[in-house]
């Protein structure tokens, strides 16, 4: 890439000179519904991506009193769905976009509470930062939240959740809100006022089918757009990170650079991303190890 | 999916009372950058999605009159780089997008004009609605531009174009440009002021080695993300679609439905779409005869 | 590789002596149905693939004469099913193997013979060396068969052959027999007696619908095993070549090697091989040029 | 399929009378290499599959024994390369095959001896009936064999074996030998004459990379042929049956069917078999339940 020259700083080839024909033939496009290129392909077209989205820190000791706050003063239930907070990026004008794909947002259950049941196309993960005692019951499997865990919820299952302890508890909520507002294809559907099932096993019925490295069952065989797995426990990432870093000791290849364990949560159907439009990985660094600075296209968050 | 209930017709379990906490929680959200769900779940998670696009006819005869006065009025060149009229979807707000993710152009060139090379990340394709005369060189290989043709730049590939009459020439560009924006993916260069290559072959380089039906050259065994076919003949299009009506006469299976005659242009090398985020087809309906009303999402452009 | 030792240039410190213990040992392993893996392992997993197949050339105006003759003395019809001789490879011991995978033969049809349909689960091309006047009728589809033209009859798809003409016709088979035989995958049902349509197209409804290059039809989206084309024409080959040449000279990247031309024919629905245990391609060497020696497993017939 | 005809039940169409002429005409078929297909298109082409190879059990208790006293008769080293005993098909002619494609065999190994490294083409995977102290080491990665465990040693791994303990040990080996000697492909190189890491820990780095169910290490994210996981440990096993079973009695959707818990050993990258030519799974039948009868091509070893 050049990044010296831009669409600006070229000579204009084709500024047109300001005439009363060229006044008219605007006019003419505007009656047309046309818009020219020459006037705003450095727009249309940067020289690299311009991104209006910035890096922003949201502060979980400053975000979790209003999330508090929210549980005393909001109730859950039907119409607003969740006490879920967004994470609105300051670039992005007011929407709650953490960035141009994405929705983030720290969603809060108070003791004894249920968020009731419903579908939608968008994809969405939750991550538990902390705390323990909400079941989130995913077409009929009550799947058990727990610190680190990862839980998945992808398109059209219909899912809700519940608290089955008198703690409130507060978690991280990730969509493809953007991504599918943008390319019109959100859809949404009601389902039980209640969640379907208030039992709360330990593990769901996903994770005792799935959860067994390297074994598929037989009744599994179809491939599947997500993951069919409804909780990545953070016992096993925990362990498989940990591995990474003793391996690197050992002087074995396991990690993505030195002092830097990662790992991808994967569809077990087929080796690849848990859903069509989210990726999620977990990374560990080693105190005191640094990572190589990257430009990369795409929005993540950390 | 219930179409007769929506978010703003339940009873809103979570339209809290407005009180002086609320007001000061709200406030909270706004410092921290923080965005509740349950004011906005409607519009951020529709019952279906909203396109605002909306269905809009423009007038061949209309437009290229104004093309026509572009061509005395605009030069072509460094900057501006097209001399071409975005088709501006009346719903989307004065922005040069057809549809939420393609942007689509009449371009002209007058005789013995060229249009600069460049390369941009952006997919493109051209459709010749009619005229000649035209080669737009693609990373060096010049390809004629006739009627009926479809021809693609897929992303990253320098490409110019120069007509060699003494007529002008319009058709049609198809990019991806709102799709790449809304996901800040853009990137540019500029190449030559000129065409790399002057020549005006009857088929592009890219036709000779891969335009010849089930046989795929040994040199090219790697599978690419994009289609290697620089030009899809009218002639090759036209010929499909006739032999389709006609099996069809003669009673076997060969039209997408009765008196529906349908290609789809696709990579040989995977027999899949021909660029990553636009497919392209061809549909000819014999005369008299309906096509089944249908709804998805996804955006088209006839 | 190592290629200086071999199983039984080692130590051998596996040949135990011979004791009367031993001598029991073995009666106890013949009674048991088990055999020493150390007693064989050289023949077993040798150090290299050792083909009792050899390189043979069988030459066209010698067996020609000898399939006229077969015109003249076998009836062609049920039982023998077709007038085809086998090439029998000499290091193969008898069997009409022309290599460990793969059957061939020279396929002889008489004026205004017929021979019948049938399917078999073996995958099977034609080749045509001269001559014209026969159709393969594939699934009730007629496929006209001349010079230089590959035919498909990919497995489970009854076909059968008629000559149209007054003159015989004689083309080379190619099947996965000893594959199909080594795997015990073998199915054969009788069709017609007699080909289903004794129409005589210039093109099979499979060309109208497939051949037309990059061009999908919309009925046709669904990936299939095998090639959907039933025949790739002489002429298309001839000129991919001749192209490929062509632009060597004009000092593009197009041919498999300095003076070496060569395509694969391909299935347009996934760009991969045409079915799936037999490739086929067609090189065409530059007079006075040479192709590098190259080694690899895997048996091929030019 | 019709399966009341037969090649040798219809009229003989292609039985020719047997003249001077014919058997002339047979001389110089086999002169010239040739075998017509009318006189064995029955074998070469059978209605339906005629495997030679038959039902056979093998008694552990029966061949144990004999594998015993092979440790005592002979020594284990270079040459031989295992003291393995080959369950021979008596269907197949005296081969060491049991099946077509497949040998497998009971392998022992004596008290602190070491079966030498060495790596081939052929894919194998091991499993063990019963014992423990045995770890395999393949590519120098030292794997533990216990009771359950299926391990794998893909095509040109090197790999050797060394027990640990004053106990033998004995399991069975699975290999693609017969497969691998049909189409030529079989290569073999000798190794370290003793394994290369003498070490005997409790898990090998193939599983602490892999084996945490649906995380993949971000240094592993290219696809590999055969799976890395190079022990698929008894205690997953069990536990993935047991859960199936379980959560059929809790009317869920989990086994293969009634009674009939089963999963497939697979490739986490992919999500496919474990290796190219060798499929492995594991069956759990609850007692009394019966199995549906079926009818396949291909060969089982259970």
């Amino acid at each position: 890439m050049n990044e010296e020259i831009d669409h600006d700083t070229v000579a204009h080839a084709m500024q047109p000179e300001d005439t009363p024909e060229l006044r008219k033939l605007y006019a003419g496009f505007e009656a047309e519904n046309l818009i020219p290129l020459w006037t705003q392909v450095g727009d249309l077209m940067p020289m690299h991506p311009k991104p209006r989205a910035v890096p922003h820190v949201w502060k979980w000791s400053r975000i979790l009193p209003l999330a508090q706050a929210s549980g005393d003063l909001v109730p859950v239930g039907r119409g607003g769905e969740r006490r879920a907070l967004g994470l609105a990026n300051p670039g992005l004008g007011g929407n709650a976009y953490v960035s141009p794909t994405l929705w983030a947002a720290i969603q809060y259950l108070g003791p004894r509470e249920t968020a009731p049941e419903h579908r939608h196309s968008q994809n969405a993960f939750r991550f538990v930062v902390e705390g323990e005692g909400v079941w989130t019951v995913v077409n009929g499997d009550p799947v058990r939240m727990s610190r680190g865990d990862l839980l998945l919820t992808p398109g059209w299952n219909f899912h809700g959740h519940h608290n089955d302890t008198d703690q409130p508890m507060a978690w991280i909520d990730g969509l493809d809100i953007p991504f599918s507002q943008h390319n019109d294809v959100g859809f949404f559907e009601f389902g039980s006022d209640r969640v379907t099932d208030y039992a709360t096993p330990n593990f769901s019925r996903s994770e005792r089918l799935w959860c067994h490295p390297g074994l598929r069952p037989l009744s599994g065989l179809a491939d599947t757009v997500s993951s069919p797995i409804g909780a990545y426990r953070w016992e096993h990432t925990d362990r498989a990170l940990t591995e990474q870093l003793l391996l690197e000791d050992e002087g074995q290849p396991a990690t993505a650079a030195p002092g830097h364990a990662a790992i991808r949560y994967t569809n077990p159907t087929t080796g690849g991303d848990v859903m069509p439009t989210i990726r999620c990985e977990f990374h560990r660094l080693r105190g005191g190890s640094a990572t190589a600075p990257r430009r990369k296209v795409g929005s993540s968050v950390f």
